[in-house]
């Protein structure tokens, strides 16, 4: 057990270090007149880098692709940080401080945020097509569709419309739950499909369906744990505003439930997702099942 | 030639009836919360659509895969009209009039414009890879890239962000000429070039590059011929706000070359874009040679 546990975290550190040295060489300074420097900041030196360990473990189970996982572990991260640049500006959270530091805006400027949010975007797509026989092209187009379905209108940035919609608004616990699957969870569990779509054969249904739903439960756990944070957790620790959504009157897992009911949910998830993996029937997913207790227990 | 020029006109009506049917169809009003909604707003009943009909011209001269062609046709004019919500927000050009009715920003709110202007953009590359068999994977990959770069960091948004970077500097010609190589200038070719990569069987490399010197041309007549149409044009034929760039301090060609030289090289690359397609030795090219004249001879 503590071997196993040893073997995840230097599992972990390997893979971050292939990822920022990853997103290091792709998001590139050349961008001109400031957009490379404020995409770099954006994207480097933070984040917990959740959503590439998701896509690079569900690639591990899966058997596939290492050239193509790495690829989408990046595009998905590129995805993420675009959303928290854009969601941060005046018009949208106006919050000032992110991993830490300023955030895009206060930094560059809004309309250089905006554009960086924009760039990065596209530069997700472009790392998953690049045009060379590294990654089959049917592959590349999966990864894209999965990305772009996602990120989309019916993915994250609706969710983040319905969170908009919702503020001072009293929702009941499916209304709250329909737009964290959306807003959040979307891309969660996306980054676990875009793992499952560099395996070299594909994977037998039954699999790739538990796959899914392995994605969708740390997808809400997620949420409902970023929701007990903002309430538990110190801006210190958290590296960005402790307490903003009950202050914004957003709802939350936990004005909605109550703290106590909020950790029996977060409990329930990694349950569930747990017993998703036992019926994928994969051998490999020692990862994926350390990966969701990392979600749950987190402390930050 | 009265005739080949009627055939144009019919030719253009038919596409644009296509595209536009098209565009209702896959910008759904689904997504929640008004961000349907709004997206439709940015997208439909307006714009020239001269991205989509370099497309498909270039995908007729190619002898392309007609459903891959419209599905790229779409796939431009969506970073098109996303790249106009976001450049009119008010951290942007601040702009109020845009194709003769109000801006997205001020018609659904900046945030909703925000998030309308990223869905759209996502949409794009959901509309490129249908995953199912009617576009090659290989193409869905090439139009993707092709799109992706042209819309990110070293093309439309890196040259706003030069843009940004000049308001109130003394630009030279090559400095201005690199900017709107890269603002206006990529997503124009990149227009061409993925009509091009529709061929079912790869054009020859001088006829593919004769159709990049093609769209280069073209994209930067196109800002010439809107930099004079910014001095020379009502806002109401203009359906956007006339004399802006002007009034922001912005250079253009007219500002620093004077408005007869402007006209002078908005013929100049008419003859270049023209002089291309000689090159490039295909025989269909009647379309783009009709869309070259378009861009220089348009009035709004």
């Amino acid at each position: 057990m503590t071997f196993s546990l040893l073997d995840f975290d230097t599992w972990v550190t390997s893979q971050l270090s292939t990822v920022e040295h990853a997103l290091s060489q792709w998001v590139s300074p050349d961008a001109p007149a400031g957009l490379g420097e404020s995409m770099r900041y954006a994207v480097l030196d933070g984040g917990k880098r959740l959503r590439p360990l998701l896509v690079l473990a569900a690639c591990e189970a899966a058997g596939g692709h290492g050239a193509a996982a790495l690829r989408a572990a990046c595009a998905v991260e590129l995805i993420h940080a675009y959303s928290l640049v854009h969601d941060d500006m005046p018009c949208m959270d106006n919050d000032v401080l992110r991993r830490g530091k300023p955030t895009v805006h206060v930094q560059f400027g809004e309309a250089l945020a905006l554009l960086a949010g924009d760039a990065l975007q596209a530069l997700a797509f472009e790392l998953l097509t690049p045009g060379d026989s590294s990654v089959p092209p049917a592959m590349q187009a999966d990864l894209c569709r999965l990305l772009a379905c996602a990120a989309g209108g019916n993915g994250m940035a609706g969710g983040q419309a319905i969170d908009l919609a919702s503020v001072g608004h009293a929702l009941s616990e499916p209304e709250l739950r329909a737009m964290h699957k959306l807003k959040t969870g979307r891309l969660l569990q996306a980054s676990v499909l875009m793992g499952v779509a560099c395996a070299r054969t594909p994977l037998p249904p039954t699999a790739q369906a538990a796959l899914a739903e392995y994605g969708a439960a740390i997808g809400l756990a997620f949420q409902v744990v970023d929701d007990i944070l903002d309430v538990t957790a110190d801006s210190s620790v958290l590296g960005k505003t402790a307490g903003k959504d009950a202050a914004a009157e957003k709802p939350t897992y936990v004005s909605l439930m109550g703290l106590e009911r909020s950790e029996a949910l977060a409990d329930e998830l990694l349950a569930q997702a747990q017993r998703s993996l036992l019926e994928s029937g994969l051998p490999n997913v020692a990862r994926l099942r350390s990966l969701a207790e990392l979600v749950v227990k987190r402390k930050k």
